[in-house]
């Protein structure tokens, strides 16, 4: 083996078995390759392969160096929530699995990966090409409802950041699965993260992030993606239920395609804080009642809540259905698209089914929006006369 | 190495060699992490590492745990069609390869790979997390015209399951590629699966399967994908083709988006038993006459054939080009999309180009049918007069 | 292990070590598995495992067997760009990373990669199912901007191929990244290719070449993607920026859709020589004034340039934003559409916002155009009467 291949379990180095500590054995071996690869043009990195297994993570593992890989064979991922609601006691398995870490610190940290590095200007501190891939990470202990929240976090990045990639990942049980703070082009695909708070938070800035292929299953009270004061991200091919959120402040040029989107509660998709032409086309909208309670919006605020200028919303299928009785405000119309602010937003070929009279509404302050074969007649709201309207026949 | 890593070629538990029956030494294998893996808590599972090489699977392989991940190094394809319509005296290879596995069982048995557990409630028989990546299955016989096709089966799954994921993998001459009963967030990407009777089968019912990123050649008689009673499907940028067949019975809110399909037949979509719901989007359709017959369907039947209520069409492109004397019935105008019942379908925005006068249809009994910027005048026929209708200019 | 499996930096047989020369290496590895694998049936092929490290390559390596599977952990990209305008004194690493490979052929040759095989027919020569996975191949030396390049080619196939993958690779500083001559079902997914002249190049003929879920980052003054002859290409779901250049020539039915896409320059996506049938959809189009400059298009080019017949513009975005001084021809209004040539191309429910008057325009060749809801009468003008416009309101 090339002294750049890593295996948690073989690795002579440890001074603690990784069953106990898996976070301590991955800081021991970033020491190692640190002292193997001293100057700027002998630095490639390693990979450290976490085989199946069972795994406790009680030291946070700090990443400061860049290209490393961590892979293991498996995001493992088994529904604690189920499990935790049904009867066990025939089950065969009643942890995840695969090549499965509990995070449990007991060092004071929440994260049981950070990834940082200090230096100024920020040149020196960028990441580049970190690598999370095919394991599990599980918080333990149920973050539903998520207020208050087991405080755990998966994978946190603090410092700038190029061309990381969390692919084939598992997250369960966390508050937060995935923070990334000042990302440029990370590739988020191919996760399965599950029965947390939060699922991917961009902190800070970010551009061009892409966040494809997922599961994201979960947030009942955090966000399925929060971004704030990004570029270009891309979020597409994505299946994110039950309580599908996906929150941009502040983000423009946003693509938001292709997605199989579930929700219990309203704000599915909130463009805020004038996040503007942003793209979210060929989207499929479901809101059901069911599973989990939320105060944080009513029926009034959208499926999709618009705050921002230049939006497109094209060629979208909404689905409501949610028994009357369960509306906020009492007796009030669901609203399936709410333009909020902003000037000249436009809506073309979407298609709203419900179950009851559900609405497009455009607020009084809003200019110019267009909506085209979007709503019937009776779908519509405007408080404003500031809008062109063809109606669905 | 870590005891939850296997290779075929070296375990020393095989009592036979895996080049003359994989299928035995991967049940050996099992055998083992069960005998190791022993109470709820301390079931990871395992991987079992399939080399590139030329193996013989004579045994049916039975999966009862869970996390299993079986993995090779490439999906190996080799059109054995093109082979078997070739001279091949002088070609290099004429088997597929990498990660090779000939699916030749004396067992009596007819799938490769079986995963199911029995136990009751479902929950104790649910299956997490299993892992199929990167090898190739081949039945070895074609299975063109599939019927009567070699009835082998790739891998099948009957027992409820969950996040279970197909990644990589060919299949290549057999009957059924990939069945799964009771799939709950299954995820089917980068798979390439060509010359196989059935592509891709969610039976029983299924919620939230996750099919991206595919190819999908073949299914000249089944289908490309066949879903029934299912909730939340995702279809979204594969490319489907010789014979595109997604049909969908009892299917509700899938989303069927950014694919390229091509077929030599009609119903390269069918929404049947009342699906609804449903949003197919920016998919690319073409039609063309070929390679392979069938009497399954008419050019009345559809491309798309809508038997359901509230389902969106939208932004797709139609590409039709058969010899008219090719046509069935004979004389007939093909048609483009069908909407055979059902309430509230909405289309809007398609472009349909031909070379015959191509129809979108709507069947006496529909209604509430929009047809926006979809079809021009001549060509559309509506046996209803329940519709909303703006033709293309 | 299998003896199927080769790793570079342990492999007995190398007479010289693959940090000096791996192209040497695995070109001694592939007469190894050749000597090995003799006849028609038994050539599975192998895998070449490159693990994290530096290594230079001086002598191109030549693939003329199917089935290889060249991979390695982690595509290590990092800025060269940015390294080379910054000061970089106090950054801990200045190279990309991973399983890196330096560019730096001395044997006359301009490939790091050729895949080619003699014989004929073709089908003696056609190549299978070959993979480059998971690995960096850097060119060195900039190709910024590319004229004069440094003529460096990353991987090219030169024979007929099938169901080959190149799948988490890395490029940087290369002329041409990906250069495939007579493919058939390509599958180019999730790679990183930036700071290149050329990403990816289809030449000759291909046919359903699937390009999905990659960074497309560069191409100042060469093509993002570049495919001639084409039928069924699939674009689907990349990030494409500085300079996004989609050129297609003769190419029919591709599906471009839910691409966010990024330029500095016109020419996002050009459909020429009778481009035909294809679909652009749910796409987001950035145009910006910045980085780079090119005088090949101006800005009566158009983003989208159409030149060919029934093709299909839907449901897509474009925000353009460049200073009305930097506009060529000067004082002209910028164009987002150009359909240059061909009839009955369908355009429905774009959005354009700009800061400058912008055009959809129709040359006066151009016949039966439709142009639904994708411009307001002042984004319109036509230089034919054979069109319908029905303009956003």
């Amino acid at each position: 083996m090339a002294d750049t291949v890593y295996d948690v379990t073989t690795w002579a180095g440890a001074t603690v078995s990784p069953y106990v500590d898996i976070g301590a054995v991955i800081n021991q071996i970033i020491a190692d390759i640190k002292s193997k690869q001293t100057t700027q043009t002998t630095r490639p990195g390693a990979v450290i392969y976490i085989p199946p297994g069972h795994y406790d993570l009680l030291t946070r593992v700090v990443i400061d160096i860049s290209f490393l890989q961590i892979k293991g064979s498996g995001h493992g991922f088994l529904s604690e929530a189920i499990r935790d609601e049904s009867p066990t006691g025939s089950w065969v398995e009643t942890l995840p699995g695969a090549s499965h870490i509990r995070v449990k610190n007991n060092d004071g940290h929440k994260e049981a990966f950070l990834v940082s590095r200090s230096g100024a200007p920020s040149t020196v501190g960028r990441l580049n090409s970190i690598v999370f891939q095919d394991f599990c990470l599980n918080g333990v202990a149920s973050t539903k409802p998520y207020t208050p929240g087991n405080s755990k976090i998966g994978i946190s990045f603090q410092s700038d950041n190029d061309a990381v990639r969390i692919e084939g990942m598992g997250f369960v049980y966390l508050e937060h699965a995935i923070i990334i703070k000042g990302a440029d082009a990370p590739n988020i695909t191919n996760n399965f993260i599950a029965e947390c708070g939060y699922c991917i938070e961009l902190t800070g800035a970010s551009q061009v992030a892409k966040i494809t292929n997922n599961f994201l299953i979960s947030a009942w009270g955090g966000y399925s993606v929060f971004a704030e004061n990004g570029e270009g991200l891309q979020i597409s091919g994505n299946t994110v239920l039950w309580a599908c959120n996906i929150t941009l402040h502040n983000v423009n040029r946003a693509s938001i395609t292709s997605n199989k989107l579930l929700s219990n509660f309203p704000s599915m998709i909130a463009l805020l804080n004038e996040s503007s032409e942003n793209l979210i086309a060929s989207n499929h909208f479901r809101r059901v009642y069911g599973d989990g309670t939320s105060t944080r919006f009513d029926d009034k605020f959208g499926l999709v809540h618009i705050a921002g200028s230049k939006n497109t919303l094209t060629s979208n299928q909404f689905s409501f259905s949610v028994p009357s009785g369960n509306i906020t405000p009492a007796g009030a119309d669901p609203t399936i698209v709410l333009v909020k602010s902003g000037d000249n937003n436009y809506l073309a070929a979407n298609h709203i089914t419900s179950n009851l009279p559900a609405k497009v509404v455009l607020d009084a302050s809003t200019t110019a929006t267009k909506v085209l074969y979007s709503a019937t007649s009776a779908q519509f709201d405007a408080y404003t006369s500031n809008h062109a309207m063809v109606p669905t026949p």
